[in-house]
C-alpha cells in the first residue's frame, strides 16, 4: 500500500490571532495566552484530520513573523541591560517555544480523542546558498523601526544593512533591518524527521523556515573560518555550517521538506505519496482577489498554477509565496498540493472547498 | 557486546562563560559571541572523546539558568512594550537556542574530524509531580530583582511567590520571584531520544532541566482543565499536559534520563552499560572543600557519597545536587557515574582525575 505523508504547513493565523484590535481601532499585540487559545483552536481541526486518516503520516511545519519580531524587539528594546542576540538564534528560539506550545496542545488534543500519535518538535537548522542572489541585495523588513539616525548607527556598529520602510504620518522617516530571504537547499535534521516518522510520530520541523545556516567554504590554507573566531582545519568533504542573519519563506522549506521526502523514498524504493497543504486565512487562491469579479479556484494544474502566477494575479505579500512554493514542490516530484482553511481540510481534498494544484 | 551509552551533563560553565568581570571588577554579561566560543571549546573537549570511543552511543544534556535568566530580563524589561512570557516559554526559548548553538558547533567539529555522527536537539518536556512538596513552598530565586513594592504588585497582579533576596549595601530590600524546583519524574519526548539513538545520532535533551510539565488530573466532570481557558473533555488514561512556573534541575533530568534508558533496555531484553557525567568547573567533589584539609574524592562507592551527602559534605549551591542526582541515579541501575573537567574526562574514568562513583 503507498505510504501516505501529509506535511502541513501553519501560518501566523494558526498559532497567533491576526489583526486584533481594541475599541479605538489600535492593534493588540497576542499575548501568550492568545497564542495558547489560537493553537488549541488549530488543535482541534488539525486532530480532526488526524482522526479522519489515522494511518497516514504527519509532519507539521509553521511560520514564525510575529513570534521572530517579538524576541527581536525586546533583544533590541533590552539592549541598555543586556546584548542583543542575532537573528539566528532569534529564530531558534521560536522554534523552542511555538515548538514546545504546538507539540503539547495538539499531543494533549490526541490523546483526549484516544490517538496515539506523539508529536514531537525538532530544532532544525535549514541551509541556503552563500551565493544566493538575496544576500546582495536583502529585502526583508525584519525587527523594530528606528530614525534614520540610529539606523545608520547599526549599520556601522553590527554591520546591518538598513533602508527606509515607510514615513509616518508626519512626514518622518522610519527605517528598518532588512535582511535576505534566501532559498532554502537542505534541512540539516531531516534524517531524525524521518526517524521520528518511521515511529509513527508527528514531527514539528522547520519553524520559522528553519535557522539559516550557509555551507562555509575553505579559505586557500583549507580553514573554514565562521563567525565569532571560530575556524576549522582539516575540514572533509561533509559540510560545517553556520548561522546567517537571514530569513528563510516557511513555505519554501515546507516545499523542500516534501521533495526531499519524496527523494528519500524513492532512492529506498519506497511508494509513497506525499501532499502539502499551505493551511492559510482564505479559502483558498483567487483570480481577482478582492475585486467585483473574484473567483475562487478550486482546482489548478501545475500549467496553470505557473500561468497565473507569472501574469501576477497572487499578491506577492500573501499568496503569490504560497503558489511559488507549491510549484516547487510540484515540480519535485510532488503529486497534489493544497491550499485550505484547517477548518475545510476535508472538504478541500474533496474538491469542495479551497484550491487543490495537481501535477498532471 | 555490551552497548555503551554516556551521558554528558552540561553546566553554565560549558556553554557561556562564568565570573567574567571588567578592569573594574563589574560583572560582564556573556554575549552570543562569548556563548559561540565557550561551546567552541567545550565541543573540542567533546569531540576528543567521541573519537576515543567512536562505536559509543552519547546523550547530552545541558544547565540553562544564565540563558533563561536572560530571556525573562528581556521579557519583564520590555513589559511596557510587550507583553510577558511565562516561565515554560522562557524555558523552551532556552532549549531552542542554546540546542542549535550546541548542535551546530559540535556537530561542525564531529564533521571536521571525519566522525559521522549527527548532533540533534529535541524541544523536551519533563513531568514533574503536581503534589511536589515544591509548589507548596517555591524556594528557587528566579529573574530580575524588584523593590518590595513592585514585588507586591506582581504577586498580586500575575500570581508570582515573591520572597526577600537580600539587602544591598545601603539596606534596601531587594525581592525576587521564587519558583519551585521539582523532581523530574517522566520525560515526555523520550521515545524520540531513543529513536535518535538507534540511528546513532547524538541527542541533546532535557535542556535546562527541560520543560516542566505536570499531569492534568481530570475534576469531578471528567474534565481535564488546563490554564488559559484550554480544557479537554473524554481523556483516556493518556496524559495530558500543562506547562507550569518552575525550573528543573538539569542533573536531576539528566538521572532520570540515564534511569529510563536502563530501564527500557531491560523490558527489551538488551544489555546497556550507561554512566552519566556531569561536568563541573572543580576537578571533582572533595572534602572540606576549599579549606587547608581539603581532600580530593577520587573514587567513591555508592554508600559512601550517600553518607558524605548527609553529613553535609557538599555545598546545597555547587556539588550537593550533583552527588544528591549520581545518587539518584545509581539507585535507579546505574553502575557508573562521574565528575569531571570536560578536558579530563579521560583521566576520570581512568581513576586520574575527577570523581568516580560506583554502584557496588
Amino acid at each position: 500500500m503507498t505510504r501516505q505523508i501529509r506535511i502541513f504547513a501553519f501560518g501566523g493565523n494558526e498559532v497567533s490571532p491576526v489583526g486584533l484590535t481594541d475599541a479605538n481601532g489600535k492593534a493588540i499585540i497576542p499575548d501568550i495566552a492568545m497564542q495558547w487559545s489560537r493553537t488549541f483552536e488549530t488543535s482541534k481541526h488539525i486532530a480532526r484530520i488526524i482522526e479522519a486518516f489515522p494511518n497516514d503520516s504527519y509532519v507539521l511545519t509553521h511560520g514564525n513573523g510575529p513570534q521572530v519580531g517579538n524576541v527581536l524587539l525586546r533583544s533590541e528594546y533590552s539592549r541598555p541591560i543586556l546584548p542583543p542576540l542575532s537573528l539566528d538564534v532569534c529564530g531558534s528560539d521560536t522554534q523552542g517555544s511555538m515548538g514546545y506550545m504546538i507539540a503539547q496542545i495538539l499531543g494533549n488534543e490526541l490523546t483526549s480523542r484516544n490517538i496515539n500519535k506523539h508529536v514531537i518538535s525538532i530544532v532544525t537548522q535549514v541551509v541556503v546558498g552563500r551565493d544566493d542572489p538575496g544576500f546582495k541585495n536583502p529585502t526583508k523588513y525584519i525587527g523594530p523601526s528606528y530614525t534614520k539616525e540610529e539606523a545608520m548607527e547599526r549599520a556601522q556598529e553590527d554591520g546591518w544593512t538598513v533602508k527606509l520602510y515607510k514615513k509616518d504620518d508626519k512626514g518622518n522617516e522610519i527605517w528598518r533591518k532588512v535582511v535576505p530571504s534566501p532559498v532554502p537547499t537542505d534541512i540539516v535534521e531531516f534524517d531524525l524527521v524521518e526517524a521520528a516518522l518511521e515511529q509513527g510520530m508527528i514531527p514539528i520541523t522547520v519553524g520559522g523556515g528553519g535557522i539559516p545556516v550557509i555551507k562555509v567554504e575553505p579559505d586557500e590554507t583549507g580553514t573554514f573560518k565562521c563567525n565569532y573566531g571560530i575556524s576549522y582545519k582539516d575540514g572533509k568533504d561533509a559540510p560545517i555550517y553556520m548561522g546567517v542573519e537571514a530569513v528563510i519563506d516557511k513555505d519554501l522549506a515546507s516545499a523542500l521538506l516534501g521533495a526531499m521526502l519524496i527523494k528519500r523514498a524513492k532512492e529506498r524504493g519506497e511508494d509513497v505519496d506525499v501532499t502539502l497543504t499551505i493551511f492559510t486565512g482564505e479559502d483558498g487562491a483567487k483570480l481577482n482577489y478582492q475585486k467585483p469579479n473574484q473567483v475562487d479556484l478550486r482546482r489548478l494544474t501545475l500549467e496553470e498554477a505557473k500561468r497565473y502566477y507569472n501574469e501576477g494575479h497572487f499578491p506577492a505579500g500573501s499568496m503569490g509565496p504560497k503558489i511559488s512554493a507549491i510549484i516547487k514542490f510540484l515540480e519535485a516530484g510532488g503529486k497534489k498540493a493544497y491550499i485550505s482553511l484547517t477548518s475545510k481540510y476535508i472538504d478541500t481534498i474533496e474538491g469542495k472547498a479551497g484550491t487543490t494544484i495537481v501535477h498532471e
